[in-house]
């Protein structure tokens, strides 16, 4: 370590720079301005780059380029004309299966004939193939397990696993104990324990010590395209003795290790970026990384809470059509 | 509970509007456009509001407007002729004690003598009565500590002090069990014990199980003035039969309360409402404010970190004073 004089730009430790690569978008592709609202029944959803929206366009019946009410920018936007939930599922479900037909898109490569709820703040507003998603930008959420144990020789230990090598996103990538996007009709700690028992078959007497410990979100992207994240954070302590096992054919391997070797770990190529965000929270919450042994602590702290919440806030002023069907009651503690 | 429908804005709970109470700077504040960077050095420290800078234009040997090199915004700089650490520190200190004899500002009613250190990224560039930090919109980072105990009958339970009548800020409100400001000289593990001695008698024997448990950013704002708030969180486990007693005079008394009755507390006008992020914090992080029970759980979360970083960022581009003194390492794990 040496010192640092004022007229040379703040060093970055090596935890920072890793905070700053799984919010590349955030920090560095936002700022270029050149993707635009993508807005359904009024309201933003998703952010369209320039290049997604070339082929977009060349469905003018589905999505149009219309000027901003509010702001300088222009927006993408669904059809108004669409009735309901299921029109506009539809629409978007048929130009994605001709795009998928054109293999314009890497990410529909990964097809996964799994479909997503794409929601305003609201209501459900249309269903959408997984894998497409993250052409259009839109905000992805999905729960993610911290298997530890409390070993009384190496101390405290986390449950890492290995993807397969078939999976069609991150093959072969080391990741969290258990992870999953939510999907249509599930709830969060429902998806969590249906996971928790498919990936690492945690039995129902130890899924009972699940502990909600929070959210991390950021923004990435890659070739595939925008990933804005929010990840519903579980802890879940583990027995000495237990040993997950896969039942899906999802995972390839499971790996406990100390908590030094597992910060090495996600520093590594094989390591899913997208899955670094929980791994820290977790050493975070948990005294390993702390404010004494990490100077740019505060800075990362935000950087695995960056407001999503106000990249995704154009709403049309028009009347937009009333559909009291899947619309999320609101209550609150 | 009742469903809404799509014309309606949705529904905020009291959790969001309590998240929005403590960061109305952060929501509303910034937005009007009437403050600038305050720059110290080269380097923003801080950011200045109109009625605060109308009475340091009094001063042009001391402070300053200058056109920003970037950007559209005009800065308001300290006299960049002032040598190093001590010379700013004495102007600063002197025009400070005028303003307070002349009674023009609220924040120096509360005058401590007790110092805080302005730093930028690379290092402290001026010591500043910490009262009239809030003037300035200097970032200003604390320390809190959530005394909990896992209690056989009433489950989790948390420590909280009722502030001494005769405190400068907020008295007679509730508040965490130990909280204190980071001084000159004393490091951040190093204050949260030195805190737990003088405000609640934790022995040391107690005090070693203390777990660091990350941090809170919030942007506040009262009639005082502008609080960017960086609070570094520390969980205590406390035995069920252990009392804190303060011993410094600022506590009149500490109360310990069931997870549900505190979480009520916090909505109360009596409860500090700079000391609710760390509360809400602890709760997310233990379970108890859950995205089954919040439904704006993902909001609250980002408005518990919100990116402070990307607020103070104006740096000059002309060469500044070359002080090696007073620099900060930068190691990183």
């Amino acid at each position: 370590m040496s010192a640092t004089t004022s007229d040379e730009a703040p060093k970055m430790s090596r935890l920072l720079k890793l905070a700053q690569k799984f919010n590349c978008f955030y920090l560095n592709g936002l700022a270029k301005g050149d993707c635009r609202p993508f807005v359904v029944n009024g309201q933003q959803v998703g952010l369209i780059s320039q290049n997604v929206l070339e082929h977009l366009l060349k469905y003018p019946e589905v999505f149009f380029i219309r000027d901003a009410e509010q702001g300088n920018q222009n927006i993408v936007e669904l059809n108004p004309a669409f009735r309901d939930y299921s029109e506009r599922s539809e629409q978007v479900d048929r130009v994605l299966r001709e795009f998928r037909t054109q293999g314009v898109f890497v990410a529909l490569k990964g097809w996964r004939n799994e479909c997503y709820d794409v929601k305003s703040t609201t209501e459900s507003l249309l269903k959408m193939e997984r894998s497409a998603t993250c052409m259009f930008g839109v905000r992805n959420y999905g729960v993610e397990i911290n298997g530890y144990v409390r070993h009384p020789a190496k101390g405290l230990c986390i449950w890492l696993q290995q993807r397969s090598d078939t999976k069609q996103t991150w093959p072969g990538k080391w990741d969290n104990m258990v992870s999953g996007g939510l999907s249509v009709g599930y709830g969060i700690h429902e998806t969590a324990v249906k996971e928790a028992a498919e990936e690492a078959s945690i039995p129902s007497h130890l899924i009972k010590n699940l502990v909600s410990a929070g959210c991390v979100s950021f923004f990435f992207e890659s070739e595939r395209g925008l990933f804005p994240n929010t990840e519903f954070v579980f802890d879940l302590e583990l027995p000495e003795d237990f040993r997950p096992e896969n039942s899906d054919g999802e995972v390839q391997n499971f790996q406990l290790l100390p908590v030094k070797e597992c910060l090495e770990r996600v520093f590594a190529p094989d390591f899913k970026t997208t899955s670094c965000p929980v791994v820290l929270d977790f050493m975070i919450r948990h005294g390993i990384i702390t404010p004494e042994n990490e100077p740019n602590f505060t800075q990362i702290v935000e950087l695995l809470h960056v407001p999503l919440q106000s990249l995704y806030t154009y709403r049309s002023t028009k009347p937009r059509c009333l559909n009291s069907s899947n619309s999320i009651t609101n209550g609150g503690i």
